[in-house]
């Protein structure tokens, strides 16, 4: 997508072999014309899909989580939590997810009922590196006998695996931009 | 704010004395219409205001942020953080907020660069209750030299100390609707 393509190679910054910092507009300061754009290119992508609820995981895949599912007509978002809350509910369905970015362990969890069967998800993300977001979020999904329709991401890290095995399984995956390389601080994006 | 206010007469929850619970349309599931209504409701409200950015924090302020942000023609936003990652950075500012929720006393941050001196800012959340969030980001502001111009709420607890604080202090404060009592579980809603 190019207009995120340009705003990576602008502002994005690598970091070492393996960090992508889009802190600027993307994941702590928000561009917003840019992700309401992004939501459109991933609506464009997927409609035919016809997702009924959109899946992320907080916290910064809420805000383009947010954008999809506006631009395919406000349909209901859903953000998996990652701590238990003072207020427990015994009816939540859980999926382990390992953060490279924060070396955790998380367990992410969803109200079932928020996810019902023969829901059609569409799942957003900000980020594509090892997919273990992804997966947990498919698990999650699996739990519920609710249908992944969609992977929608940002920004996939060419260079790690996650990207590679969702499409060899079949999913139905569009990254708006991928990052092939980091050489001397400088994102080297794949050619669309 | 009309809307608002029907979602939480038909679907909210009240848990003892002071937990309100709207997951299933605010902040766990999204109801994405109305979300963006909010997002209308505070643009209209502060618009006058000409606010520069949108502050909130994260997890989940950030969908109301983003709807408010869109509503004041596409301004950017910043979330702040609640946890150091592995990408460090020098140029944090910092400040502590208590969580009655979560029973813990968190720092939030943000990079100094994302709120520069002379910012008008607008504050969104999704809770005001004792007010410790909105202060901290108050804090943050003072700390840039950035103007707070308003602070957008969805729900304000009436019976919790937040909101009359602010209003005595001459912030510019709209919470969309505002809980006065809880009552053997139903939430009890302030006239408008």
């Amino acid at each position: 997508m190019e207009q995120l393509r340009k705003a990576i190679e602008s502002q994005g910054i690598g970091i070492g072999q393996d960090v992508v910092k889009v802190d600027m507009f993307l994941n702590h300061r928000i561009d917003t014309a840019l992700l309401f754009a992004m939501g459109e290119a991933w609506a464009e992508e997927f409609r035919a899909e016809k997702p009924t609820v959109v899946l992320t995981v907080e916290a910064s895949g809420i805000a383009m989580a947010v954008a999809a599912a506006h631009a395919l007509g406000d349909i209901p978002l859903v953000f998996a939590k990652k701590s238990a809350t003072v207020v427990q509910n015994e009816e939540m369905v859980q999926a382990p997810v390992y953060s490279f970015t924060h070396k955790t362990r998380n367990m992410i969890r969803i109200d079932r009922k928020y996810l019902p069967a023969g829901s059609r998800v569409l799942i957003i993300d900000d980020f594509l590196a090892d997919g273990e977001a992804v997966r947990g979020m498919m698990s999650l999904c699996e739990k519920q006998n609710a249908n992944v329709v969609g992977v929608g991401i940002a920004i996939e890290k060419g260079f790690q695996p996650g990207g590679k095995k969702l499409r060899e399984a079949g999913v139905h995956l569009k990254s708006l931009a991928i990052v092939d390389e980091i050489r001397d601080g400088r994102l080297i994006l794949r050619d669309e």
